[in-house]
């Protein structure tokens, strides 16, 4: 099966390490829009060759996106005149609604196949893939009435030949959920980063001190800021419920801080130790996936 | 050397077995408010003997005190009154300004170190304890011109045999300090922890979705509401100066999403991404130490 990946970051990069490794891809075509990750990724044996867009999309059998998701948008309709006829198109990027959108109707809609892995790191380009990224973890695949049950099919094939578990849903409910699993952490971690970072202006050992925690919490901070730019963008209504909610919840703790209500704020703290279990429950999937 | 540590949770008990293994203690003794931590403790051989707290303290060289703050501010008096002239007590909680208020002026005082090691997870209980949980951390010896030479020398001895950075400073500092790359940490994972619980109630599913960025970001709200209560409280003036400024922030974030300034969000989570240079030096500090 040749296979095109278009975004040889993390998740391109990733992909192909392990479609390479597992046999799923015969050959590996990359394309990115910066010269330096296409060398990178041939010299890293990630892809065989990186030929440009049009060539690359007749070749493949399957074309990826991994790209962000804004590049998802402008880039999918040439896409769908380059490919053959037979051809599979997936696109993993973190949001749904407007590329299902932006597809809606198209002739060729029914070869496109909209997906979401949900792995990642907080690392990015070629030399941050790494080999079992997406094992056990739940890769989404929305819309799926919309694309035909071949492409879905293979798709399915795809994701289940890297171990993963597969969720469907709608394009719609897919951007909800994502905000809240996924794009909230994000933001709580960059903000977080300009606190502190702003307040170790004047504080130069603030982070001799800086623990565990801050570092497991802050982590996300160092994600991709044009990756984060475009989700926010497609995803600005639900991420800004999300928000809502966040600040509430933040505030209240702020209030009752400053009112001295502090076994109340235990009470609020004994209800966020409920995660535990539902994180317990989710490990359990993706060890038993 | 016989220690007596007050406290069998993850930090008194992480403590025991390191001091066991490194020979620093020859004899172990633990009190804990819990009879069924004592039973555990001493079935996992944290500790030789769980004497009453008076006999725990008169037999002991040095006194650790790993109890919640609130409980530190409590126990200190009777426990001065107790040991030896010789002992050295050294208090191991996550603020430090009450505590060295509490015992200002005491005849006592300079058998007193005041210190916080910069270590922990989000587990407690004695069955929560590790090996090396300390090892490359910062350990903070607080106003250590109101304790005695020898008795700094000693605790800095205890620091140094578990391989930590001993790093000075005044109480006052290093309750701002740890406000910011500790306690906020904390407040933020707990928040997100309850926004994501909320809408759960409502969407069953949401959490086959959890990825690792979630999974970090929210680590942190599995911990002691009544290790954190405590720390809120004693602590509550530098919260609330950090808890507002990250408000701030997280509000400006959204502002710049609802008036589709994406250019600037951009922005901001470049400036967000310099957390990882500082990180990164501090990885170094850690492997070095």
């Amino acid at each position: 099966m040749i296979i095109t990946i278009i975004g040889l970051g993390l998740i391109g990069g990733s992909l192909a390490k392990d479609l390479r490794a597992n046999g799923f891809a015969t050959e590996l075509l990359g394309v990115d829009a910066n010269p330096n990750h296409q060398q990178t990724a041939l010299e890293l044996g990630l892809v065989d060759d990186c030929p440009p867009l049009e060539h690359a999309c007749m070749k493949a059998d399957i074309v990826v996106l991994t790209v962000p998701v804004n590049a998802i948008l402008s880039l999918l309709p040439a896409i769908l005149t380059y490919v053959r006829s037979t051809a599979v198109i997936v696109d993993m990027g973190s949001t749904k609604e407007e590329i299902a959108n932006e597809i809606r109707g198209h002739k060729a809609r029914k070869q496109v196949v909209l997906a979401h892995p949900m792995a990642g790191t907080e690392f990015s380009g070629p030399t941050a893939a790494i080999n079992n990224l997406f094992h056990g973890k739940a890769a989404i695949i929305a819309d799926q009435h919309d694309s035909s049950p071949e492409a879905v099919q293979l798709v399915e094939r795809l994701f289940k030949s890297l171990f993963m578990r597969i969720i469907h849903m709608e394009a719609k409910e897919h951007d909800v959920h994502a905000a809240y699993v996924s794009h909230i952490s994000h933001i709580s971690s960059y903000v977080l980063s300009l606190t502190v970072l702003e307040k170790e202006k004047s504080e130069q050992n603030i982070f001799n001190l800086a623990s565990g925690g801050f570092t497991s919490t802050v982590r996300l901070a160092k994600s991709s800021p044009t990756m984060w730019r475009d989700v926010f963008m497609q995803n600005a209504d639900n991420v800004l419920d999300v928000l809502d909610s966040y600040l509430e919840k933040m505030q209240e703790f702020r209030t009752l801080i400053a009112e001295g209500k502090f076994e109340e704020v235990h009470r609020l703290m004994e209800e966020a130790n409920e995660i535990s279990k539902i994180l317990t429950k989710n490990k359990r999937l993706q060890l038993h996936s």
